[in-house]
């Protein structure tokens, strides 16, 4: 790994400039930048007829194929930065876990993590795992230009719901029972998830990507209390362990109006806010929690609103801007990904009208 | 109508030391009072007997068959509150809009309701379509004793996103772009899901329901702005309908932390709190947005708490009831529904534990 780091962070970009990175490190970008959750996916096209006879997870494990579906949007849409293409159960089948991602359900766990002794059985990451991965992130670092990327991974709270429900689950009733039952348990999974994520954002980083997001979808599920108990620390240690690798870390979970003070507090360089919570109030929130860093925040337009039609949409693209500027600097985004019947050209519109503002 | 109205508010029986109607009331109950959303239904096992060979639709407008499911939890575990068991579509079933209630689904709305002309031909509510379900609440009051009944029904957002989206939705996405490309239609659609509502409680109240609960099951999906804007108005009206009949009124959804004040706002006597919100952080909030009235609140024990050992359910229920301290009232619930692989043992302890604080 010492080698690989080495040759990759000579390959770093510098993109001192790019709007998404200067926003992301709380400065002054030439204009706001933009870009959408899930914005590489099925809204379109030419990822559905790139998609049409491959697996996700498959999908996600091809250098080539990862890197033209990251790029689609790019190409597209304009946006300021391409996310890549890429699952969050990634990490946990390249170290072995058996799983498979099934249309139309998502994750499902071939044997749910249930037990101490389930927990102790399950696999590290070996970095040259994710060796594909890190192809696909050099791929587009060459091809991407002046546009950053984002790499990705699961937090430890979403990670393990999947690995305890044995797939999604609506209220995660198995995983709280095991956090509240058996803690000792519980944080030796949610540690071995926090190593996990780290390493897979650290192949990520090595390999070039220009920031990353911390994907915790299901925290919202959470009490506050519950949050700081069982997962913050977990989270911390993530955010800790990508610290001296200078690339901006943004953490984004849905639903998450009672947390985003402690998720900023988890280490979070940019908090993601769903559209649930007014962006000046989540402000308040973030900088109340953590006053002594600047406020960065991503987000919030309602995914749902880009079927209103464009009065609409134009209407809620300038409000959440202007709410935005209560920050010390905002990625406008959506408040949770790309529904996949939105039309491609709203979203593209919707680019244009924020590099306008 | 009218005789009927006569005939059974004459029948209502007199309750004034309930512990459940008196902290409803904001008064100080003898013990705190405890009942459960769900708590007749699919977590006990005289209910999965009795609903074997019978549809959902058909149990809810069968008289003693909802009357006796009603009853269950009440002898099983001495709550303080029955609720009729019906569902948010029985008074859309009764008008005459086609649907069915699809096990493993939820409702399923055979034309989905989206455009004006889809608005303008709903049927209204006539209230002897609902006499099965006053017959149930007949049949309830004289054989619960000292217990009183809740009534129910779904607000007009939670009914309208059942029929613009055609069934349960997770995204809303239909119903959201209805409210604002076609915020006429969205109102007209609203206020007739109102009047079908108060229709739908007024039947129940006549026929003796001690109170009723509001569910905006979904409200939870809008941003405060939008809930104000489109949802709010009619929520009150069904809640202004009712103020002249003396009951006590509950308003409830899931995921709402940042509606509470517009909740309590719309009308209600009582709000419910899900379980990412402690109770006192909710009691302020809500105090704060209306401040000339007492502070009641329900919850908002984590129903996956339930499946965590006794002990923990044992501190998190004691934590409950002294977070509730911090309102004017409290009426001791969980923070969503009872999940259906509940052992229903545990909510019979949760009782007599909150009945010994």
């Amino acid at each position: 790994m010492a080698g690989e780091m080495t040759t990759s962070v000579s390959q770093r970009r510098t993109l001192d400039t790019a709007p998404f990175l200067v926003a992301a490190r709380g400065g002054r970008p030439q204009r706001p930048p933009v870009w959408f959750m899930r914005q590489a996916g099925r809204s379109l096209p030419e990822y559905r007829d790139l998609r049409a006879n491959t697996g996700m997870l498959r999908a996600c494990l091809t250098p080539e194929l990862a890197s033209e579906i990251t790029m689609q949007p790019v190409r597209r849409h304009a946006v300021d930065a391409a996310i890549l293409f890429s699952d969050i159960v990634v990490p946990l089948a390249a170290a072995g876990v058996g799983l498979d991602i099934v249309a139309g359900t998502g994750p499902v766990i071939e044997h749910p993590v249930r037990t101490a002794a389930d927990v102790a059985a399950l696999p590290a990451l070996d970095p040259a795992a994710v060796e594909p991965v890190a192809a696909a992130v050099r791929l587009l670092v060459r091809e991407l230009g002046e546009t950053p990327l984002i790499g990705f991974a699961g937090a430890p709270f979403t990670l393990a719901s999947y690995l305890v429900e044995g797939g999604p689950s609506r209220h995660h009733e198995r995983t709280k029972a095991l956090m509240h039952s058996d803690p000792d348990t519980w944080h030796e999974l949610a540690g071995r998830l926090a190593r996990l994520a780290l390493t897979f954002l650290r192949v990520q980083v090595d390999a070039g990507v220009d920031a990353v997001q911390l994907f915790d979808s299901w925290a919202g599920a959470l009490s506050d209390r519950d949050y700081r108990e069982f997962v913050l620390p977990h989270s911390a240690a993530v955010f800790d362990g990508l610290a001296a690798l200078g690339v901006p870390r943004i953490h984004f979970g849905v639903g998450t109006g009672e947390l985003l003070g402690s998720m900023a507090q988890a280490g979070a360089d940019v908090v993601g806010v769903d559209w649930r919570t007014p962006l000046d109030a989540a402000a308040r929130r973030i900088r109340a929690a953590r006053p002594d860093r600047p406020v960065v925040v991503q987000g919030n337009l309602d995914p749902a609103v880009l079927f209103a039609g464009w009065p609409v949409v134009e209407r809620e693209v300038r409000r959440v801007v202007d709410e935005g500027r209560a920050a010390d600097g905002h990625v406008v985004n959506l408040g949770h990904g790309v529904l996949p019947e939105t039309d491609p050209d709203v979203l593209t519109r919707v680019v244009r009208l924020v590099h306008s503002l």
